[in-house]
Formats: structure tokens, sequence, C-alpha cells
């Protein structure tokens, strides 16, 4: 079978599964992932085995210390990929909800009812675990699932994989709502994204690269942020040593991931306070910091001139841009021109100031005095995310359960009919 | 100006109108709505003698009399867009919605709040109370609107919209807010298709060939229904005389809609007694019934033979195709299969046999016992609507006030870091 007919044949069955998966109790579905949970424990020196092979091609494709750490597995991140799974079986079940009743004037009940979207597709990059994770979201919300992880990961993806699919083979899940694609051939990618009729909703989880490609590339609808350039302002109204905390772990504590902070926004009324020792703190911590003039007017060398380039750019590195504002309004203007929408945070003690943040920032998650890191499905309490969404469409912020539901209208009569 | 930079001022001056109109109180948003209420019947005389424009050319141009009908602006229907107005005026303000408040073990508060999606084009055929319909439904959800009415009524558009922008003046909604393209020529559908990182959604109102363009054009997510294939159902379980008048409504009280009815499927059990009568009562209301053979066994002539592509075809006319089916299990997987997710019946005493359709049938309204004509914003209490989506993301099934809002994550921290 030639790769476009097997992707066809996959695609196929898992439309057909979610039809009758979308009918299996909570009960059956949180008890499969528990069961899968326990396969992955007890399967661990397989997975690690597994691993192995991945890990020594890794090797001679002298890849990066960073992408080796994502791609590992031991016994302690099994046991994490075991506890999330653990976790998703005890969230509230979003199928079902009933989320509306309407009584119309001529009788009709009109209820509208939580659904699971059909058929979801997840394309991602290193990272063993998403296979899991995303598999206990998709199952537990009723979604039949097609898992098209990286070539890095192949024999990781598939030990799993097979663990998982061994499980739902002895509960009421049909077994074909469970997919992976096997292929490392980029072209497996482009025949997915060709099925509009059988795949409801995509999500890319990777880097910037990755998630244009899928978007550019197909008609499925793509959930997606292409960016996380995130801000934090600094109010003339600030607590300053709070100010400072938040800043440094904004911008240091994982600088490689889409909640960092990019770029911080100071009130001109306390940049000479603020700035001088924070920039002289950030710059011990190993940050290059990128300033506007104000900014390098106030503090004496070792900061490099922003372009306007600097305020677009997500660097995901140890690299800051600061500008100097003058209030609120100029903060917020700042953000919403130069800003992705993802997270983005004031800190100020007035209550007023910062609702008139919240309020005018036009981003997926905004923040009073706390940092933007927290943009996270764990975090945000929904046990895992697939992504994180800075469209405004459908679900925006960390996707988790609910955000792979839709929902339909049932409608009940006595005969109605219209006149 | 050429057109492009001239559509590309319009979306600019939306954008920026957003920001500030998401902030408007509801009680403004009402007493403007109800100000161009007023508006417009008193300038109806204005509305009429431009709408006579319109009219001359459509006369000139040979257009049907059904257009023409659709065209007409007069007393009764300018009364009538105004009272949607008034009604929309009354609905409840979905915007500044707390959905759902989580607090964290760190302390964190976090709160969902629906918000505006921001700018909001719709593109839309002959009928020119969609200028006002769809004017109201923004401007209450807090959207601005960017509005491209069909040519045959650019006078009438032209002429609606200053009255609605003269009331907006007087009010603290920014004037920018409401934008109509009065450009006839097609390339203004195309540059504003182009404009994703300043228009929210599109949606396109009118036939399957515009939606089709729009879709093929954009990279802004549109809300659509391509088609409206829809079935009625006639269980053994059915009540016969209900289900002989619902199926006269369903496809022939308004043969030209997308929740008019294309298929009927009636089970094996009940054929006999039901369909030769039926098709009788039908054809004597000028329908042509395309039936399979076990139909056509049963009504001795006068029933053309169906294909395969009748199952997939949206008549939008007295024409219906009509199966026998072994009972629910096929009729589902029939709708499942050719329908158009849209809107699909079944007529039964039995509840179970009910539930388990609506259940399994993957469409946006489904219905025990009543007509599929009421898959109508105003049918279910929404006051109007933009458009019907049979897409499963961000909002299925009629679109109206919840439809045209997004959410944020409103964070309230007192520090929080992330360890």
């Amino acid at each position: 079978m030639n790769l476009s007919a097997h992707i066809l044949k996959i695609a196929k069955a898992a439309r057909k599964a979610s039809y009758t998966f979308a009918l299996v109790s909570s009960k059956e579905k949180n008890a499969a992932l528990k069961a899968m949970a326990a396969a992955l424990v007890k399967n661990q020196a397989y997975l690690i085995k597994e691993n192995a092979k991945d890990l020594k091609a890794a090797s001679g494709e002298g890849y990066s210390k960073a992408l080796v750490d994502r791609l590992t597995l031991n016994p302690k991140n099994i046991k994490a990929m075991a506890d999330s799974l653990v976790e998703t079986s005890k969230l509230k079940d979003p199928v079902g909800e009933l989320l509306e009743t309407i009584k119309r004037p001529n009788g009709l009940l009109i209820k509208k009812v939580r659904v699971p979207l059909g058929v979801v597709g997840i394309i991602y990059e290193s990272r063993p675990n998403v296979t899991s994770d995303c598999a206990g979201l998709c199952l537990k919300s009723g979604n039949a699932a097609i898992l098209k992880g990286g070539k890095e990961a192949i024999h990781s993806n598939k030990a799993i994989f097979k663990i998982l699919k061994s499980v739902l083979a002895k509960t009421k899940i049909p077994l074909d709502a469970l997919q992976l694609i096997e292929s490392t051939d980029r072209q497996a990618v482009h025949e997915l994204l060709k099925l509009d009729q059988l795949v409801d909703v995509i999500v890319p989880r990777g880097g910037e690269e990755l998630i244009r490609f899928v978007a550019a590339n197909t008609k499925i609808p793509v959930v997606k942020h292409f960016q996380g350039i995130c801000h934090v302002y600094v109010s003339k109204n600030a607590d300053l040593e709070m100010a400072s905390d938040i800043v440094i772990n904004a911008k240091t504590q994982k600088p490689g991931v889409c909640n960092a902070m990019e770029t911080l926004l100071v009130d001109r009324k306390v940049a000479r306070d603020f700035l001088p020792s924070m920039i002289v703190d950030l710059q011990a911590r190993g940050c290059e910091i990128r300033g506007d003039e104000a900014t390098r007017a106030l503090v004496k060398g070792g900061v490099n001139k922003a372009t306007e380039q600097d305020w677009r750019t997500e660097y995901l590195d140890l690299i800051l841009s600061v500008k100097v504002v003058d209030g609120l309004t100029e903060a917020i203007e700042h953000i919403n021109t130069y800003g992705s929408h993802h997270s983005d945070a004031i800190i100020t003690k007035n209550k007023k100031e910062a609702q008139a943040f919240l309020d005018s920032v036009d981003s997926a998650c905004v923040y009073v005095n706390a940092s933007t890191r927290f943009t996270d499905g764990f975090e945000f309490g929904f046990g895992s995310e697939v992504g994180i969404s800075t469209d405004k469409l459908h679900v925006r912020g960390p996707m988790a359960l609910e955000g792979l539901t839709s929902y339909k209208y049932e409608v009940y009569g006595s005969g109605q009919i219209r006149g």
C-alpha cells in the first residue's frame, strides 16, 4: 500500500471509530486511562530499551544536549507520563455536559450538549511523552486521535503506542480510536493535512516553522500559536521588589519556552529607580539586554541598542528587549501592536490600573502581579494540554479537555412544524 | 487611493476601534441599538427612495421575482429591521460574562471572561436587511463590523449604513466600529480576505459558490456551512400522521433554504403503510420524487430513479430523494455518510430510539418529532443570526451573540513565580 492510501486508511478508521467512541461512558474511559498508566510503568524496561535506539541515532546525528534530554525516557519520566494519565482520568468528563436549555413558546425543548470534536490530529516534535499525554486527553474527551511524532522519537513513540493499544484492546473503546502514523517520511504529514473531510482539527506542537508549515498546507482547522512574545509591564505603582522577582522568573527560569518574557516595559516614573539594578542582575544571570534610548541613557554601557525588529522578536533565549514608556496607555499600545497575544503581565498595586490592563490587552492570558510562565494546562488545573492557542476562535490559551469538544443542539418536539 | 489601500484603511480603522469598543457598557450599546431602530423607521422614505435605484437596476438585469422580493424595502420590512434591532438590544450582553473561576493551590485566581472577537467581516448577497441585522449583532457583542453586501443592493445598503452611522456618531461607540465596503468591485472582497492580521473572522452568507470562494481564498477563520442536506427519518415507531405533517413542512414550506429536507428515510417495516400516500401527497404539491428501488417498487409509476449522486445533492427545490432503510442503524449511517451535518430529524414515539438517534447523528442540530425548518437563530431564541455553522470548531448551528465572542484568562496574583 502506498503512503497516501495508508494515511487515508488510518484516517477513515479513526473517523469510523469516533462515531461509536462518542457513546463510551466516563467510567469505561477512566478505567482505560488508569490501565494505560499501569501498563507504561509495568513495561518500563521495554520502553527504555526502545528509547535507547532513538538516543543512539540522536548521538549519531550530533543533536544538542537539550534535544537529547527531551528525548530520553527513564523510570522517573515514565512515572510522570503514567501520573499524567491518572490525573486526566480524575478530571471531569466534558462529554455530555448540558451547556444550555432553551424552552421555546411553541413547546420545543432545545438542549445544547457538549460532544467530542471527532477526529483530532496532533503533529509534534521530539518529546515522546506527548504521545501518551495527548492520547490521554483525546481518549478522555471521546475523540479519536491520530498522532504523528518526530522521527527522532520514532522507536519510543511506537513502543508507547504499542503498550497503550494493548490496553485499549481490553476495553470498550474502539481500537481504531488511537492511531499513530509510523512513517517518518515528511510526505506522511502532507497526506494527513489533505484529509479535511475526515479530520476535525489539527494541533501542531513544536517550533514556529512546523506550525507555519501546517497552517499553510491544510484546510483542516488548526489550533496554534506561532510565537510567544510575552511582556511584563512595571507600572509606577509597582512593588519594585516583586517586579524584580517576576522579571527574573519570567525571563530566566526557562527562556526557551513560549510563555517566557521577551520584552520588559517600564514606566518612565520608576525607570531610574528600577532599571539599573534590574539590568545588572539580569546580566549577572547571563542575559543580554537590548534597550531603547531611554534605557541606554539610564544604564551606562553593556546595553545593546534595540531595533524596531527587537520588539517583534521571540528570542527563546537569554536575551531581553527593554523599553521605557510613558504610562499605562503606551504600555497597552505597545503590547497590542508588537505582541503575539499570548501572555502579558502588569506589576502594580493599583487595582483600577490592573483592571484597565486586563480589559485592554488583547491576549489569551493577562496577568496582574504574577509571572507569565504560568500559562500552561497543568498550571491552570487542566491536567495537561494538547497545545496553546493565540487564536480567538474556538479555544484561547491552554487547550485541554474542553478545547477538544464541540456541542450539538438536541431539539425535542411533539410534532412542531414551522408556520 | 487605490482599492487595496482603501480596504486596508477600513480594516485598520475597525481594528483600532475594536480595542476601545470592547470597553463600552451594555447600557450604551443597547441605547445605540434602539436609537438606530428609531432612525430606520423615521427615515423610511429615504430608504425606499434609495432602494428604488436598486430595484430599477434589477429590473434592467432581468433578475428573478424571488431576488427582487428579497431586495425590496417597504414600510413593513423596514419596521421588521427596526424590530430586530430592538429585540437584539433586549438580549443579554455576552461581553464580560464570567465563564469560570479557578483557584490554584499557589494562590493564583484565574477568571475566564467572555470578550468580543474583535473585528468581524460579513460578506453577503442581495438582502439589505442583513446590513442592519449583522450591524446590530456585532455592535451588541462589542465587535467592530466590516460589512460587504451584494452589488444588487448597493444603494439600499449605503442608505441603511448612513442612517446607522449618523446614530453612532451620537454615542460612545467608536464611529469606526461600523464599516461598509461600498466598492462593488469583486476585487474588494479579495483585498479584505488578505487581511488576516486585522480581521478575526469572516462570515460568508449566501450560496454555496460564494462560501466556497471565501473559504478557498483566505487565511482568516471562516464560519460557514456549504450545504444543508437535511434528512427526516420515519421510524417503525413513528406516529405516521405526525410524520406526514413534518415531511410536508420540512420539504415544501420553503424549499429554497438550507434547513429544508432533501432526503426522506423510511423504515422498511412501515414503508408500505406510509410511503404510497405520502408520495401522492407530495406530488400533488408539485414535488418531484426520486426513489431507491424499494420505494419505486411500492409506488407504481411517477417516481424517478435516485442515483448515488442524489443522496449527496442539496436540491433547494421541490425535489425529494427517498430511501427505504432497515432500521435505525442504517438511517444513522446514511445520514452521517451523505449528509452535511446541518439538521436531521427522527420521527418516533420510542424515547430510547430517539436518544440513540440524537447521540449518534453527527449534525449541528438533531431533532425528535419536529421539522428541520426550525434551525434558525430567531427560532432558537437568539434574536437573529449572522450565519449557520456546520463546522465543529468555535460555533455550531445558528451563530449569534455568543458565537461572536471569545474569552480571555485574567490571572490575579500576589507575586507568584514559577518554581
